[in-house]
């Protein structure tokens, strides 16, 4: 035993050693900037001195009425000040917050309502009818339904015993909230959207919220008080921890019901929005908006998108509208954004196509995150950083889950040597930048050799009459497989299944180019990710009926 | 005992809890960033890949020597790039940094050696002299030292065996670092300057420095890539985090030999500077500066000022120039700034001598911070928030100090019922800002009345003709004590004590108002604090020869 004079007499105590929460954030900005504006929404537009009452007041009517540590209180609602206000009330009661996806079924809520043993389920109005069939299929016992009354939806019926305002009414302002006994503890529940069988239920906690949130901070290089508009849904890897990034920064959360281009560049130029996120799906839709919405943009907003890989034309379109985009990568086993493009000055001078495909690599490391690596997976043995040679994308890092609820299997199967298994493949270029080739099962593998999907895709971006584009397998008696690709035009386009495959074969190597093109719109998660088994299916029967 | 679902078969592992720690920033900053300028040193211009592979060669041979987990490495030197890099090489080793204050003298700079145990002592050529001497006097047995070679510094002579270069010769670039087995571990241990009996060796851990690095950005509203001038001492609460900032930000480090104005508006403008810190005596010695010196400056260089409560005068004059001066406050004990005097945008339309009054205060806790409040010693309650009720600053939260080194006493009684006690007496305002009014020891108690000695000082730096004042209570046989100046005029200034105390007797309560003036230098530590014990004891000398 080495003698260490570091190791005696200076233990932790209350003074030198608080766990890490990321309450801790509104508490902090409601003390200091009482009268700033915290959360608009339509005509409501509520300070931080209101907002963290708000919250104090939620958090103590949920303990008056046995909730507390390690009970799951649901959600299914939009982005709406009370899905923001529970990112801090829940918490603070040692409760875990469960965002649900609003675009799932009542089977779907239902598994996770029994799965997560909610004690809690908030309910938007517009959420009201799959929401009460979910709660009839779970048959959970003693839960509380509470119904979010709201402004902004016309419709909808009471399936609760009371409301959130009401429940409010019931607690008091002057509530002492107390810091978690262990930083480990959880503080959120996720659900992924999980395309085959049943979603697992991802868990974060609070010394990694409050680590991601302040890494959001310091990879977008954000300002003390942005004006943060809520595209992104905040059921998805809770709004990638931007409840609580907004909040350490004092900024304004700007609440969104649906996201519809109109509703968005209206609040852009009426709130000066400095800030959002959201998958490229909802880029796309603003680079394709009507002429006549995009008028009197101020300069220099920053979108942070990921989610799906974003195609560098809707990145190099978004920047020619003067939007200043940054492409994140991450999972919703990663707290959201755990890889970040992050940009480097001698690109400055290239060209928008240049900028652009620099852009769409999925990037490096943020703060927060610990380590990622492409490998092999089982022997995890890094490839060749070549920009070709495919592996898995491994990650590690206190931005990682806890594991799956109640699914050891599960979790022990995603961490694998002292790192997260991803599941995407990608590539690692010269210059430590990684990029997503595919996820393990899209890859498509013709005549022996490999395909990504997303390249395809890319090329198909290009083309001016694309506005989305998805490319699968499609299996094939003599290459094994071909790919397969899903298209969306622009409206009253005229452009046909010869046009593509040849503006394909003529930018890229001929054999990766699309052997078959399908024009429709496209099936999609409600994250906005393309629905690719569906599209595998839609191939495969293509072939049965060939 | 609850059924708790988040607590079974999610526990920590090597994927997802990672020990904080702020040698992870300038490793991913090198990976990511490897040809962007780090350091800057005269003509010395060096990548952070450069400066990672010196830190790993540092380290490897440090190792090499046996020095590892629980080892002080001491490091006597100006604000060069060795002192920049040894705050990554030492740690990533386990051993702890000890950055020694140039200004002492032998006699305390070998207490400190002997205390801390020295394995290690890196002497820059400026103060070979006095490091031999305390090497001597301290006796050290094995100790190692290692003379820097700087270019900047013409003179001095070596006094160790090997040369900083030749250490780096000798390891290794592919040294392979490890993070802490526990984040609690001791990273620097910086001793207080204090004015009275041995310095106490003040230990930071890990989490502590990595936390305060980031809250540090966050607080200062820091954008990636900051040009920061090193016009704080590093020996200084390890410049206060702001080496793991610039590292975690992937910034630029400035360093600066001696703080001299020429010098710093030189490099201001040469290398387009964004960011310095410095104790107010630095501020008052660039407002001062000759106006020849000042011309070219760009808009907008953020400066961070703390260490001594700033004059408000100084701050206007200092944003007169252009400067945007952010105030903080903090201890050795608390990493540096731990509250900061965050800006409120309803005072952006207020007069600039307003606003310098509201940024003299001291301010709110900062991101890292747990808590701050005034309380009555003993009982810990908090005062009234009525900005006149004086009491004791005390803070909590991760970037308040493990405790003081082998000194059990003083580590107690500097914890109070969960709290750090300051020693520093304030005010709450009601707004919740915070604002010094002495140190326990400083307060002027005048027929009963209690005089702060800074508010006198604050009035005196008004008056147009003084560059620099101190105030200390005089023993007086009928006031029990007189507030007495002490005060540096302009050079040429012909302003007399009359001209002076009646100048005080206009601008404050006239009991309030000095008795006596004497003019001359003050004496101050190496952070710029004025001695005030010796001024004490100047002023009981009056007392006595009168």
């Amino acid at each position: 035993m080495t003698h260490n004079i570091y190791e005696i007499g200076l233990e932790p105590n209350p003074a030198n050693f608080l766990p890490l929460t990321p309450v801790s954030f509104i508490e902090r900005t409601a003390a200091i900037y009482p009268d700033r504006l915290a959360v608009v929404h339509g005509t409501v537009r509520r300070t931080w001195a209101e907002t963290w009452a708000r919250c104090r007041r939620f958090a103590s009517a949920l303990e008056a009425r046995g909730i507390g540590k390690g009970d799951t209180v649901s959600i299914i609602a939009s982005n709406i000040p009370e899905m923001f206000e529970a990112h801090f009330g829940v918490p603070m009661t040692g409760a875990v917050l469960n965002t649900i996806n609003t675009r799932l079924d009542a089977e779907a809520i239902a598994f996770i309502l029994t799965h997560a043993e909610a004690k809690v389920v908030l309910v938007d109005p517009e959420f009201s009818e799959v929401a009460e069939r979910a709660i009839h299929i779970a048959g959970l016992r003693g839960c509380i339904v509470v119904d979010i009354e709201d402004a902004s939806y016309d419709g909808g019926h009471r399936v609760g015993s009371l409301t959130y305002d009401e429940l409010l009414a019931s607690g008091r302002e002057d509530y002492a909230w107390e810091l978690p006994a262990n930083e480990w503890e959880a503080v959120s529940l996720n659900y992924t959207s999980g395309t085959t069988g049943n979603p697992k239920g991802v868990v974060y906690h609070h010394r990694g919220a409050y680590l991601n949130a302040l890494s959001n901070i310091v990879t977008w290089g954000m300002p003390q008080h942005p004006t943060y508009l809520w595209t992104l849904p905040m059921f998805h890897c809770n709004g990638w921890c931007f409840p609580w990034t907004i909040a350490a920064t004092a900024g304004v959360a700007v609440c969104l019901r649906a996201v519809r281009a109109d509703a968005i560049f209206d609040l852009i130029r009426a709130e000066k929005v400095s800030h959002f996120c959201g998958a490229s799906v909802v880029l796309a839709m603003l680079v394709h908006a009507p002429d006549e919405l995009k008028s009197g943009l101020h300069a220099g907003i920053k979108v942070m998108t990921g989610g799906a890989p974003p195609p560098a034309a809707v990145i190099a379109k978004m920047e020619a509208l003067g939007f200043d985009v940054t492409h994140v990568y991450g999972l919703t086993e990663t707290y959201g954004p755990s890889v970040s493009c992050a940009w480097q000055e001698k690109w400055d001078g290239l060209s928008g196509d240049e900028r652009a495909r620099l852009k769409a690599r999925q990037g490096v490391q943020s703060i927060a995150s610990g380590g990622l690596m492409i490998a092999r997976p089982g022997s995890l043995e890094p490839v060749p950083s070549d920009g070709e040679t495919i592996g898995e994308i491994f990650m590690r890092g206190n931005n990682v889950m806890k594991g799956y609820l109640k699914n050891p299997s599960a979790t022990d199967e995603s961490f694998q040597g002292g790192w997260f298994a991803s599941g995407d493949l990608g590539v690692m270029h010269p210059d430590g930048y990684i990029e997503i080739k595919d996820r393990s099962k899209d890859i498509i593998i013709s005549g022996g050799e490999n395909i990504s999907s997303i390249e395809v895709e890319d090329v198909l971006y290009k083309h001016p009459e694309v506005m989305e584009a998805a490319v699968v397998a499609r299996p094939d008696e003599k290459w094994g497989e071909t790919p397969c690709a899903f298209v969306r035009l622009r409206e009253g386009s005229a452009a046909t299944e010869k046009d593509l495959i040849g503006f394909c074969q003529q930018n890229m190597a001929r054999f990766k180019a699309p052997k078959t093109i399908i024009f429709g719109d496209l099936p999609k998660t409600s994250t906005g990710k393309v629905q690719k088994f569906m599209l595998r299916q839609r191939a495969r029967d293509l072939e049965t009926a060939s």
